[in-house]
């Protein structure tokens, strides 16, 4: 008997229509034979609400209690689709996360799940019954809910799912599956009827927003067959994520990303000497800020360069502060920021058998003009940084070039 | 140290304001030098919705979903006062009942509290950390979420300060405390400084709807003194809920409630036979229906005679089904029934040492050609059962007949 893990996000239990819609699609699954645990985002809207109440109060606040706030968007869905499902003849209950428990690190806000007990899940599902579990949430070590921050549903599913070795886990959303790159950019953006784990990790990571990061980390780390499809339209196909080996037709390309939340921040005049790496990043690292890109000037005297790198906008403000306060250890002469910037990435574990990749994208480039910032590589993506405006002509050029408008 | 407790209801905390407002009071008794546990109700209006989102997904629903939907009401607000008692400099914690934990009945929608461990709660409390508790909830012995049905955020502050030995239960409310009678009948209603647990207990269950009737009697057997004030104007003394002997002038009648929610039905041409009443109220209790007055008339020929006994409106159906239902036990000619009827109490304690005091009210009744159609009393009250339309004009008379409209 198949067993099944099926997570609906935020607009698919926006109301109590779609609440209903959904335990109907539970319930074909049911009937089809399956042992189903469902995993549910708070209604949409909700969460944003939740959130504005608290950093209203205090935009400084205690994260322990920003996750009780929270928490309770999903804990109402969960509890409403488990009486949809009962109304509709299929018994259900709802689990919260410190009830299955869902054991997470101490990070409030933004925690990691450490464990999960499948024992009660399990023996509830043998005997037929549907776990409605709410997505998002955990418990930590001090028996106080923690929340896995945005998206974090998605890891919520796949991580029962590995727990309780399902035998897939189907994400349901509002687009029907991953495609080759944003379809509001461009219109012959295709839906991709499969994508390895790693290139989907790099998709997530690089601006695709269709699955949080983490959740794919996990289903490649467990490999759990994942599914991406649509709630409205279900028999769409989807996008399976599955192993490299899974995939027989290897493009060079399999998708575009792109990232508008990008600040660049350049240290002039900074000695080219060893250590100075180190006191720019470690200050930044103790702040807490991520650094993406980044990119050190050759030093034409031989004392003094120039260095770049990103961060994402939210971030920006922190790490000026961080490096002010540094700026005795570092030495350099200003600094100075940008945020009118933008990623773009082209990604695909072809590029590991197929030469002359990335030259294609800085032809693409130069023949439309647009000047390329910084650049930054992996086996399987290349990533550059060029002006915002250009990012819509930038994706669809790519997309053409890579032949991805033709199925 | 005093350590009190302060129960917020719903329109004292309907928005981020009224959150600041409350925080503001709760800081005031902390820099007064108590040790303060908070109990939360819902924000105004977010049980009701949260209540009709259930019925509209399944009018019959698992009660153990409908507590996992509406605690997250409560949930919200005790984590949103704790960042708001936090950003005013006051140390603060949020608690759940599963978390003190509020242990309670599986009687899951009007569960019942049976024991509250104050080892967590004290030890933060002596640390000088406010406790600010999610009201309405506990969990039962299945570790699920149970509440305690409606009102019950008043029984939850009760409950605490018994537990935890508090030297005060302060419940603000919207109203300044508790009045000899509706003020938006009686418009020279006066707020009793004082009023006796036994009296209030009555006012509570004779349709006075300031505290939940159970937390009445959890403050009387443990001898909570209970304060009733308001939210909004917080210095205006409010009412002392406390022993017979703490009162020291004691009128004969001290208030006078009334509920609208009342229906009559009445058994005709029954047998006058032992056994009768056994074969009625049976049946009725079976049925989760509580009756309340009953009346039975004397026979006339020995042989027959009628029964009228009163429910509340929303049993009416399921009481009429059960007559029903045992009709050829109990031998019954007809059944009518009645549901614009209302019943009008007085109550006082001073009524057991004053003589007379019934007979004033029958004697106004009379003045005013209000017919009584059913009478129960106690020893600290008198309930009369008159047409609707009438109610009004008997609270106001007998507020004036009992002068409670002089101070």
């Amino acid at each position: 008997m198949a067993k099944i893990v099926m997570k609906f996000g935020g607009t698919s239990v926006a109301d109590l229509d779609r609440i209903r819609h959904v335990a109907g699609l539970v319930k074909r699954e049911v009937e089809r034979g399956a042992q189903v645990a469902v995993v549910v985002s708070a209604m949409a809207g909700e969460t944003n609400k939740l959130i504005a109440w608290t950093r209203d109060l205090a935009p400084l606040h205690d994260a322990r209690e920003y996750d009780v706030v929270v928490a309770a968007g999903e804990q109402v869905t969960a509890g409403l689709l488990a009486v949809a499902l009962s109304a509709s003849g299929i018994g259900a209950r709802s689990w919260l996360g410190w009830q299955i428990p869902i054991r997470t690190s101490g990070m409030h806000g933004s925690a990691r799940i450490e464990q999960i007990d499948p024992a009660l899940l399990n023996e509830r599902l043998s005997q037929g019954q549907v776990a409605v579990i709410a997505g998002f949430q955990g418990v930590a070590s001090d028996n106080r809910i923690s929340t896995l921050g945005r998206g974090g549903s998605d890891t919520s599913a796949v991580a029962v799912a590995a727990a309780i070795q399902a035998d897939r886990c189907d994400i349901y959303t509002d687009v029907d599956g991953v495609y080759t790159t944003d379809p509001r950019i461009v219109p012959r953006a295709r839906r991709l009827s499969r994508i390895a784990y790693e290139e989907m990790l790099e998709m997530a990571s690089l601006g695709a927003k269709v699955l949080q990061t983490r959740s794919v980390e996990i289903a490649m780390l467990y490999r759990v067959p994942l599914r991406v499809l649509s709630t409205f339209e279900p028999d769409g196909g989807g996008t399976l994520l599955c192993d490299e080996e899974d995939i027989v037709e290897k493009k060079p390309v399999t998708g575009i990303a792109y990232s508008r939340d990008e600040a660049k921040i350049t240290l002039h005049r900074i000695p080219d000497k060893p250590g100075v790496a180190a006191a720019i990043f470690g200050p930044l690292a103790d702040a807490g800020v991520n650094v993406d890109m980044i990119v050190q000037n050759v030093s034409e005297d031989g004392k003094k360069t120039d260095l770049t790198f990103t961060v994402s906008r939210s971030e920006l403000h922190r790490a000026l502060e961080a490096i002010e306060r540094a700026a005795p250890a570092i030495g350099y002469r200003d600094v100075t920021h940008d945020v009118s910037v933008a990623k773009v990435s082209i990604i695909g574990i072809g590029m590991r058998t197929h030469s002359g990749v990335a030259q294609m994208m800085f032809r693409t480039f130069a023949e439309k003009g647009i000047n390329i910032e910084v650049i930054s590589t992996s086996e399987i993506k290349v990533s550059v940084l060029i002006a915002e405006e250009y990012v819509e002509l930038a994706v669809r050029a790519l997309h053409a070039a890579y032949e991805l408008d033709t199925a």
